[in-house]
């Protein structure tokens, strides 16, 4: 099995970073899993937000520096985010290990793995970790090279989804797709072809891994190849497709009902 | 019935617009909905994107004028949206009567409207737009006060689905829920509260209505109390919620597995 599932060499796991806008900080806070060593806030006055006075309350309480930030120094340092005036530095993006989600799933039955074959869109990555949080999945698992990973614009784009759901990095997420298949997940990838079936009709009880391909090109050959199933969405209008944060959470959901849960 | 759902006032009636993205503008000239009097792109070189060949030639045998633009000049016409280098300007966005879609209500008793209760996020309002699109829906409805209509941003959202689906501007969206129900549409509000079910438990056979209120808010008071059900989706991790996008395309892709589309 080697150690490609490991804690990634150090380019992987980044150092600092500056996540910001208002959830993204009050769900970092609150989730407590990665350190906090500066909050950016507007400067304090009477009658502010409520979620700004939780922020600044519970940076205090947890005696951390809360500074105040020219507009334009704060607009550079989350790349034209949209901020709203709101910015934590953090140390990176707390990754588990994959080992960690490959224990959960030999424990529970019903695990739900999501993985995300090199989507490029920080937007989708942080829609889906948002969607899988929401959705109660075990994980997600994404590949440590090329594509986008939980970066600031991703954590943002999951409104803080990001810091409660298990994210891991792999070197090769086919290998980690078939070690999950020895612990009996079955695997739908979300893609086109003569071999799909409605997304309805696959089964989705016990160890369940979804797989969303890339924005436009899809699936890489290797993991549609190791999919179990590939599961189509109807589309009946005339444009060609959904967002690949919007189908994935179409599926995600169509896993809960299939579990009845409510 | 009073005159409130014709065509409103010119302020409604934008006026000339640019939207900007590859695909929108590929979309607009494909579905020829909207006068396109002049198309933005990069200088043509050998070997360029296929998209953009295809919106050079298409132009050009549409008779629309071609021009190139100096970057900064397109980031400020497109208002820093992500235009790819291509924009094209339009007529303002063609929505249609409302009677229009009262009238395709009557006539089709599986029916499928979505309503805009005063969204604010033009992402959302987009992302909503090329859901409903790809689930064929009858048309989508939106108040002409205070929301976001369906402005270039949104148009960008909605990868150009936009230029296919049918938006109607309504001064009232009760009265127009009212309306609708008279022709046998049911109304599912999605929000929450004692009175939610959760979603999968509605029945959305025939004519079908959804409702999805604005970020945060949730829908309005009147547009809650004239709807026949109200859903919940299931929220299983730590996070409250789903963005409103999402949420909607998941309902109506709800509505579309009930009545086994595929």
């Amino acid at each position: 099995m080697g150690n490609e599932h490991k804690k990634g060499p150090r380019e992987l796991c980044s150092g600092g970073e500056w996540i910001y806008g208002r959830q993204p900080v009050i769900e970092a806070l609150q989730a407590q899993r990665r350190k906090i060593s500066e909050v950016i806030l507007p400067p304090a006055e009477k009658g502010e937000a409520e979620e700004i006075s939780w922020i600044r309350t519970t940076a205090h309480q947890n005696r951390i520096i809360v500074r105040t930030m020219d507009r334009k120094k704060l607009d550079g340092l989350t790349r034209g985010g949209h901020h709203q005036g709101v910015a934590a530095k953090t140390g990176g993006y707390p990754y588990v290990d994959f080992e960690d989600i490959l224990a959960e799933v030999r424990e529970d039955e019903n695990a739900f793995v999501i993985v995300l074959d090199h989507l490029e869109d920080p937007q989708n990555v942080g829609s889906i970790l948002r969607s899988a949080c929401a959705a109660g999945a075990t994980g997600v698992i994404v590949p440590a090279d090329r594509s986008v990973g939980v970066t600031p614009a991703a954590v943002r784009a999951s409104a803080g989804g990001s810091e409660y759901i298990k994210v891991a990095r792999v070197v090769n997420i086919v290998r980690a797709m078939k070690q999950l298949q020895e612990e009996g997940m079955w695997f739908t990838g979300l893609d086109w072809g003569k071999d799909a079936k409605n997304y309805t009709q696959i089964d989705y009880k016990g160890r369940t891994g979804l797989v969303v391909g890339a924005e436009g090109s899809g699936i890489s050959r290797l993991a549609r190849e190791t999919c179990d199933f590939i599961a189509v969405l109807p589309m009946i209008g005339e444009i060609e497709s959904l967002n690949a944060g919007v189908a994935a959470a179409i599926c995600m959901y169509e896993v809960l009902r299939q579990r009845k849960i409510s």
